[in-house]
């Protein structure tokens, strides 16, 4: 069966669970397969107790749900869906890298990319789509940094990129 | 009383003193408050001998004093000086996070982040308001290396944002 | 004699050589002198295990030989090259941090800013000219993840800045 996304606001929801894959699933979300990289690289790397990830783009199966400038082509509130597809993607990179989510130990950074329209700049709830999903399936370890970019003419005119860094026990 | 920001230009100053914040007094700056998370995140994560901060915005209070793009809205100095008031909060962010400046190994990292003009590309000099005052504050142990980002549409339409990143000695 | 940079694509070349300086000459390349930094900082710095660049240009001896928008000013292939001469840029700089590149266990990490033109959006194969020779250069061990970045107005208007992060042998 087809992966389906269907963005949820975690504010408005019951979230409840013991590990992050419950309460993802307490959200009414699952995590797509890792995207495998676009081009010549890998899509995350540990060193040391430091996993980080490739930027992640809000698709399924290389089908891009999200296109276009934010406060044009897609409404913030499409851009705060946009920024949470692409942050499951990041947790399903997260999962690939450790076979098991509850060895993040923290997320301690995350960096969202933004594809927005002249004169547009709301960006911080745009990313909370990314901060609140994080915050809501790791819980405390899911306190994180944050830094905002924006950026013209974005990779197959993506709404946005997500970038997660995470503190992993090492065996 | 309110904390009042007065741009200084290192170079042009006789800065003395045992540590970073005497060294700060001696230009005539102090350590705002550190502020706090626009939005669902935390403003800075230590992960083994890292400490990075969030994106740090050139305001007092909530208050943006510098907005608008560099090379239209503002001079390259008022640039400079939005870099420094920007890094002035990231100090301030070290400070809360380590109690004490002393703990700064050394600062490894800063990343700049500018709203500019349409054809201007003079960034580095600009900039400077942040390096100029992490060497002056931290002397060798201010020695970072640096990226320039220019960003359309920043949030709030902020002239700048900055992110430092400093290894320190953890007890 | 004045050192010159002639693009190669090193899927059309025979990578060989058992260190990374031999395989950088199997490609007909090889290393210019490490940039000084552009203004108030350092070109490289090291953490722990973790050595990072500042962002690199596409430029020999202060001379940028990649300038203006890919997209418009330059082609796609033309960005290739100019990937690829700052990431030759950014491997000098690991040499002049490490005195011998086989202290390099992994390249963790590669961050592009790219230069585009409106409408261009074909950015992933434009980042392979800095992706390819990592991987060509440090076989396994440039296994590396990516992120790209499109900025307006570049410092300089160069075509491309590189950001290299490796992990590295601590004596």
């Amino acid at each position: 069966m087809a992966f389906s996304f269907r963005p949820v606001r975690p504010a408005d929801a019951r979230v409840t669970g013991a590990d992050p894959l419950e309460r993802l699933a307490s959200l009414g979300l699952s995590l797509p397969k890792a995207p495998g990289a676009v081009a010549a690289y890998v899509p995350w790397a540990i060193t040391g107790n430091l996993l980080m990830t490739s930027g992640q783009l809000p698709w399924i199966d290389g089908n891009l749900l999200y296109k276009g400038k934010i406060g044009k082509d897609l409404t913030p509130e499409k851009g705060y869906d946009a920024c949470q597809l692409a942050t499951l993607n990041a947790i399903a990179q997260l999962e690939d890298a450790l076979g098991d989510l509850s060895r993040v130990r923290r997320v301690v950074r995350l960096e969202g990319t933004l594809n927005v329209a002249p004169g547009f700049t709301a960006h911080p709830p745009v990313l909370n789509g990314a901060s609140d999903l994080i915050f809501a399936v790791f819980e405390e370890a899911g306190r994180h940094t944050r830094m905002i970019y924006t950026n013209p003419e974005m990779p197959m005119d993506c709404a946005c990129l997500i970038v997660v860094y995470a503190e992993i026990e090492v065996p």
